[in-house]
């Protein structure tokens, strides 16, 4: 894959300063990239290796189009134009379109016809799959299933029945979409199983990370939005509903029925109850417990900062005493008080 | 499907007030609930919904009963009997019984006659399989397994050699069952692997988690009780003991040789450290960290709660100083004393 | 499998003192070992056991050797010997070499002759799969791998394409390696991806554990060293590099980029974020985040330690009320000061 700097100028929307018959054949970090490579700087933290990079181009912004010391692709978004160059690289290996032989698909299920579906795929009843999808091997599609166009299911990833992917969904292997929530009813000392009646409905432009679980809903449908970014190993639980744009980084998990807004921006390792909801344009830092509903957007947290373990212990050891400290503290201000 | 309001009625052993003939087709909540669609009251909290509900009918206790404003399904429990109605209009599409062609099992398996075993799924030598047992696609047991009867294990599960399933245990996609544990012994700067000679023994009427991990024993078995439930993403480490009625929330983990007793609730996110022992009827709060053992029944937390980030920020470099401040404060004190 | 405990001592390099002829079926714990079974006494904390210990002979360092109320098989490091003696007795069940009819394996793949593939295993072009090496069934591998000699990858594991492994890599299942790195450009509410350029490379003598995920590098590769040995349910995300030697436990997740030193030990449920360095010889306590590089051995912990719930709503309370307690703090302490 190669392409002249103006070509890819043309494609990138992008004004170039510099030597267009340049032949292309790559991308890279400014630290990294080589003569024949496109580098890009979107955080003016980099700024600094600008001067030594080797790259053919460098894809900056107006401001920064003057310190750049090769060719210059300038743009008002540059990590924007950086991730549309990356797809223009893309080097994913991509299925030829087809079936193939050892794949179970249901009498019932109606697939289009330009599909690419790999070896030991198991498609169950009634399901659509939509034209230009994708599915890896081993993936299982429980019955009553709908993939819209362009969909990428990579191998191995599990659909329960009754999950509805909109267009250009992407799930990762080992990602499982529609099992039972965690309900159950205890008596006795037993836990009577609620049966989980509800489907699962993702929207489009949807990116669900490897081994991240999406659980149907009891009663009623869990809901992802449009554009929802999921990392890995994500736990999202029965009935939680996700706003459109919304970003959730791995290991964060969501319990059951937690409304969570549009263009939320959630860290890793972050665990948010059930039941609550959390209002557009939250930020939650990483490994944050959110166990209240948040009303207004803003970045919150919990938990304390990395320490010396020896440090650490005696922080620790006194974070018990807080509230016998708190009044102590108060005594003394009223004697002082009392005294003045 | 749909019932009858009396029949429904005498399959739940409920009292009915109000017209038995009514046609019921599904179940619903408070708010959602349309008028052939029976609710439930378990939560005081969900009172105020009962007035506006327009449900044929709504499970209630007793105390309730006057209050609900169509008829009424009388019962001890209502949410016990919610998850029972659940299970009359449980929707999930159940296999024919039989063995797919394309599963793979070896010759010395003992198969039960009415089983339900799906597309490619892997059964190993000696194994056996009870009676009723259903087997997703793409799942693969190793070898000499017991499944009892009535088991479901979804698509694309997991089970190592040498693990043993009660009867009615139901495992999600994704997870893995008798995994090796994660044991090494150090030397010069290497991790010598010890084998993990043990297996894992689960009780009856045991539900386990879509990618959720439990691993086989050292030496001697990891040993899950009966009624136990565990949700999605769960890490078991090896030789853990989960006592009967347990229940486990999303991405927990408990480290190895760990004894959890019997009827604990573990909420999201909590991490038990290894060689503990947990007594009976102990809860423990999401994300909270447990490293001593404990011997009383009763709740546990750790960690600190949200804030906005920037008074979480103030309050993290305090906790920083909180040994300091600790001393400062006793100083204080002390020359108060001195002078009282 | 038997020995007598001379051939053991033998193969072991241990210093045999007691009857040679006795014979051995097995390994346990100094509390279960029966009167054929070989423990072990590595940590001083269980010395108490030894005796009243059954087992016939016990693995023990010289000082301990008189305590020994049996057979000693005295050595150097009786972790090591005893994790060497495990593996004499590994019951696992080990494939016959051959390739199961069901897989699906590429032309232009080269597979060694002695390879063990098991059903359902599809291998992707250009492949290249080492002497000896064992592959469970369902397990997926993309294009362009390279899988060193002797490696074992158990069911369903999935491998992307230009995944690349050393020698003796065992993978269990469930594990991604080389899923997509988490990376999108914002623009206007949407998600703009960018597409993982990069591969993963991983060393020899690495072990990884269930359902972890070793996510792609975005521009290039993602890389874990020799002897690094990781836990179930992991999160490596895209260009994080792990020295040799380290071992990082379940639930833990690094995010992108960072580098992580030689022969760290990260315990379970740990949170590093992005763009970090972690020099080697770090211990990082369980469930720690961890939020800036770390630039001396040693050990860090974050959070705070177990309480029972009511204490614990009181120190939360008062660690929102810190940064006013320490002032009111100074405050007083500056009144001493004027007064004194």
């Amino acid at each position: 894959m190669q392409f002249t700097l103006s070509e890819l100028a043309q494609r990138l929307g992008a004004e170039l300063k510099g030597n267009g018959d340049q032949i292309i054949t790559g991308l890279n970090t400014l630290k990294s990239a080589s003569a024949t490579q496109v580098s890009f700087l979107a955080n003016a933290s980099y700024r600094s290796q600008l001067a030594d990079t080797k790259a053919a181009a460098v894809i900056v912004n107006e401001q920064m189009a003057g310190e750049v010391p090769c060719a210059a692709l300038v743009v008002a978004n540059p990590y924007l134009v950086f991730a549309q160059l990356s797809q223009i690289f893309d080097n994913r290996p991509v299925m030829v379109s087809g079936i193939h032989p050892s794949a179970t698909i249901a009498a019932s299920a109606q697939v289009a016809e330009d599909v690419k579906i790999d070896a030991n795929v198991s498609i169950g009843e009634h399901c659509v799959i939509g034209a230009g999808t994708e599915i890896g091997a081993g993936t299982v599609i429980g019955d009553h299933c709908v993939l819209g166009t362009d969909c990428l299911l990579r191998a191995n990833v599990t659909l329960y029945h009754d999950v509805v992917l909109g267009d250009r969904v992407r799930i990762h292997s080992g990602a499982v979409i529609g099992a039972d929530g965690f309900g159950f009813a205890p008596d006795k000392g037993q836990w009577h199983k609620i049966a989980q009646l509800g489907g699962v409905r993702i929207g489009s432009d949807v990116e669900i990370g490897a081994n991240t679980c999406v659980d149907r809903g009891a009663l009623g449908d869990t809901v992802i939005g449009d554009h929802v970014i999921l990392d890995n190993l994500i736990q999202i639980a029965h009935n939680v509903k996700i706003g459109d744009g919304t970003a959730i980084a791995a290991h964060a998990a969501i319990a059951g029925s937690t409304i969570i807004g549009r263009h939320c921006t959630i860290a890793g390792c972050a665990g948010i109850t059930g039941h609550l909801e959390i209002c557009d344009g939250v930020h939650i830092a990483g490994m944050t417990v959110i166990s209240k509903s948040i009303t207004e957007p803003g970045a919150w947290a919990s938990g304390t900062a990395q320490m010396p373990m020896q440090d650490w212990r005696r922080s620790a050891t006194r974070f018990r005493q807080l509230d016998s400290m708190a009044k102590r503290l108060q005594q003394l201000e009223k004697r002082h008080e009392g005294k003045a």
